[in-house]
C-alpha cells in the first residue's frame, strides 16, 4: 500500500480487518518490517490520540518515529505555486515535504479544512499538494474531509462486539457548541456506505446532509428516534453544515444521546471518536454504562494505524 | 509496585535504594524488562530535568517513551464531574487518561498545586482523578503536594555521600522571588522522618511550617545557624507558606546559603533539587564548591526513575 | 572527535568525507557504536532539518535520542555569571549543561546570534559558556557564528555531483527581506577556504564582506555574472552586513538565481541550505530544474550527522 487516504486506498477491506484482529493479538510478531524503519509524523495541527496511537504503532512494529509540531515551531509553509515569497512563509511545501521524506520511511501528516472555502477543503488542496511532493508511502493522520484511520478502528471495534451477522449501525449528528469539521462523519459513511456487512442509516436535522460523494445510498432519517430503532450500535458525533459550508445550524439539544434514546436501540452500543463533550453530545449515564465502546475505540486506532503501518512496510 | 506518589507506596525503601545502587552499576543489565514496553509520560506543567531523566531511565531500560506536553497542544481538560462541557473544555480527564493508559505500559503524570486553594491542592484532587482511571502502574513526576522521585534521588546521593553511619541532614527554607510550591520539601520531609537511618532537623522562618502530616516528630529550629550546626548535608529550597496558603511571608536574604553558614556544618554538603537562583538561595562560592552535590543529585534522577519503571515492570 | 564545532575540529576531511560516503551506503552497518547510547539535542531556537536528520542520524546508529525545545518550554537560562538571579532567568546555563551532559552521551546544542551585538555573536559566547560546563562530546547544531554540520553535508553533495578534478565552486549572496545570520556562508568559507580539491569564489554586494577569519585568501568578485562564469556549483545564501553588523544593506532584486544567470555557469549545479524563499532568493525555474542539489543536500543532512556520531561514539 502506497497511500492510505480514504475507504479506496484499501484493496480488500475484510483482509485488512482480519490482519488487524491478527496484529492486535501478537502485536510484537511483525518486528521484522519494522526493523531500521522511521515513521514521520508531521502534525499542522494539534493532536492527542492519533499522536499517541501511532506512536505506539510504530513502537509494537519495532520501528523508530519522530514527530513534528508545525505549530510549536512557529514554522510557516507555502501553499501556493509561483509566489514570490517575500512575506511570513519561510519554506515552501514543495521542499519541506521533499525533505522530510528523505528523513523517514512513511509519511504521515495531519492537515484540516478552513471550513470557509468549501472548495479548498474539498479539493484537499493541502493534502495533495503533500501528495505530489511525497515518494514515500503516505499515510493521512486525517485531512480535511477525512479520517480513515479513525474510520478503520471503529470497523475493528464493531467487528469485535457485534452479535449478529449484519448489526445495524446509525451515525448519528449531536449538538456542539463550535464548529467542527465533516471528515470523521465524511469517513465513516464513506466506508459503511461501501461495506455489505452492516446496515448502515444516518440520522441528523435538516440541513446537515453530507457530501453525497462519501453517504451515497445511506438512507438518511431526519427523525432520530425512528433511526435509532433496533440500532446495534449508536455512532455520535457533531459536524457543521456541508451545504451552509462551515456554519452551524442547530444547537438542538434535544439531539443529544441519553438513555432514553438508547432505549429505542437494540440494546445499542455507544460510539464516538472522541474528545467527547460530556453532557453535551452524550450523557455521563450512557458514556460511562457498559455499553460504551469509546475507550475501546481509542484502543483500535493503535492497531489500525499499525495494520496500515504493516501493510506499507512489508 | 502498581503507583508511586508517596513515601508510603514503597514496600521496603532500604530494598529500594540497594537495588537503585545496582542499577547505577549496570544501567543496561535489566532490558529483559523494559523489551516491547512503553513508558508514557504527560505533563501538565513544563519539565526539564524530570523529562530528561525519565526518558534516559526508559532507555537505559530498554524500553519505549513518548512524552506529552499537555500546554503545548493547547489542549483543557474537564476534571469536575457532571459538567455539562459546552465551555472551553474539550476532554474530561476521565477519557483523556482511560485512553491514554491504552498506549502505555506505564503513565506518569506531572500535576500541580494551583497555590490559592490548599483543599484543592493537598487532597490531591487532579492526582486522584488521576488515578481512579489509571489501570496501568502510575509513577508521579510530582503532584500538588509530593515529588517522590526527587526524594529517592536525593536518597541515593546522601547513601553515596555520607561518611557516618547516622548523619545529620538539615533542610533550610531559604528565600525567592516568587510563590513555590510545598512539593519537594514535603516528600523530602515525609521519606525523611520515616527513615531510622539520618538525623533529621527542619529550619525555618516562622509561619513556613509545612504539613505536619509530613513532618511528623521531626524538630523545627527557627534558628538557621543553630539547625546547621555540626549537619553533613544541607538541603536548601525555597516553598510558599502553607499556613497562610500559597504565600510569601518572607524574603529575608540572611536565610541564603552562603560560605558563612556552611562553617558551621561538619564539613557539609550542599543539596539543591534545581533549578536553583544563584545568589538568591545559595551562593556561587558554595554552589560551585566540592561540597555541592547538586549534579550528583541530578544524576541520580536517572536512577531513582529507572528503579521504579524496573520495580513496575519486572 | 570530542568537539565538532568547526572544520578547524576535524583531524582528516578527506577520511571524514570518505567515511560519510561509506555510512551513506550502509547506514545500518554501524549500529554496535549506538547501542545503549542516547543522544540528546537542545534547541534554543526553532529547526526542522538539523532536528529531523540528527534523529535519523541517530536512529540510523541504532542510538536512543531526546530532543528540547528550549523555547516551547518557556525555560529561561541565565548566561552570565555571579548574578543575583531574583529576576526572570530560573536556571543558570552552568547547571542546565553540566544536569543535561548527564543523561546523554553526545550533547548538540543550537545556539544563534542576536544580530545587534557582534563581539557577543563572534566571540561565541553563549555555545563557549556551553562548552566550559560540557563533559560529553559536543556537537554544534548550528552556533552564532558557524554551521558546520551544513558544511559538512554540503561538501558530501559536491563530492557525489563533481565531474571534475577540481570544480568550480561559487558563493553567493542573495537578496531575502530579512536580516539573516553569517553562519551557513561564515561555514562553507571556512571549510572551502582550507579545502584544495576546489576552485573557490565569493560574490556579494560591496559591504557584505564576511570575517576574513573564515574566508581568508578566496577571491571576492563584486559582479555576480564575472563570478559565475563556468562556475560547476552556486551555492546561494543571503545573510546580513558584517562590517555594518546585522544590517540588511542591500535587497538588489538583481542579485536573484535565475536561468540568465545559471547560463554564465559550465551547466552548474544550484545549491542552498533551505528554507529558501522562491523567487526571492531563486526562480522556480532554477530551484525545480534538474541542476538543483538541495534535496540532496537535505538528505545527506542525516548522513553528515551520523558521521560525526560515528566518529564520537566509536
Amino acid at each position: 500500500m502506497q497511500k492510505f487516504t480514504s475507504f479506496f486506498d484499501v484493496p480488500d477491506y475484510k483482509k485488512l480487518l482480519q490482519k488487524a484482529l491478527e496484529i492486535k493479538q501478537n502485536p510484537f510478531d511483525f518486528q521484522m518490517f519494522g526493523k531500521n524503519k522511521t515513521i514521520g509524523l508531521l502534525f499542522l495541527n494539534p493532536s492527542l490520540r492519533t499522536r499517541l496511537s501511532s506512536v505506539k504503532a510504530a513502537y509494537n512494529l519495532g520501528a523508530n518515529v519522530w514527530v513534528l509540531n508545525a505549530g510549536a515551531d512557529s514554522w510557516q509553509l507555502e501553499m501556493s505555486d509561483g509566489t514570490i515569497m517575500d512575506g511570513n512563509s519561510q519554506e515552501h511545501i514543495k521542499e519541506a515535504i521533499q525533505v522530510m521524506n528523505q528523513y523517514c520511511d512513511i509519511l504521515g501528516v495531519r492537515t484540516f479544512p478552513c471550513l470557509t472555502d468549501k472548495q479548498k477543503d474539498y479539493s484537499e488542496e493541502v493534502m495533495n499538494k503533500i501528495l505530489q511532493n511525497c515518494t514515500k508511502p503516505y499515510i493521512s493522520l486525517e485531512s480535511a474531509t477525512l479520517h480513515p484511520l479513525q474510520t478503520f478502528a471503529d470497523l475493528i471495534t464493531i467487528e469485535e462486539h457485534k452479535t449478529k451477522p449484519k448489526p445495524k449501525v446509525v451515525l448519528t449528528w449531536a449538538p456542539h457548541p463550535k464548529a467542527l469539521p465533516q471528515a470523521v462523519p465524511n469517513s465513516f459513511a464513506e466506508w459503511f456506505s461501501n461495506i455489505n456487512e452492516v446496515d448502515f442509516v444516518i440520522t441528523h436535522p435538516i440541513g446537515y446532509e453530507l457530501d453525497i460523494k462519501f453517504t451515497q445510498n445511506t438512507p438518511i432519517i431526519y427523525d432520530q428516534n425512528e433511526a435509532l430503532q433496533n440500532a446495534d450500535f449508536v455512532y455520535a458525533k457533531n459536524w457543521s453544515s456541508y451545504s451552509e459550508y462551515g456554519k452551524i445550524l442547530s444547537q438542538d439539544k434535544s439531539w443529544i444521546i441519553d438513555k432514553n434514546k438508547m432505549q429505542h436501540t437494540d440494546n445499542g452500543k455507544f460510539m464516538h471518536c472522541l474528545p467527547v463533550r460530556r453532557n453535551v453530545i452524550v450523557t455521563d449515564e450512557v458514556l460511562d454504562s457498559e455499553n460504551s465502546l469509546v475507550i475501546h475505540q481509542a484502543n483500535n486506532r493503535t492497531f489500525s494505524a499499525q495494520t496500515i503501518f504493516h501493510e506499507m512496510l512489508k
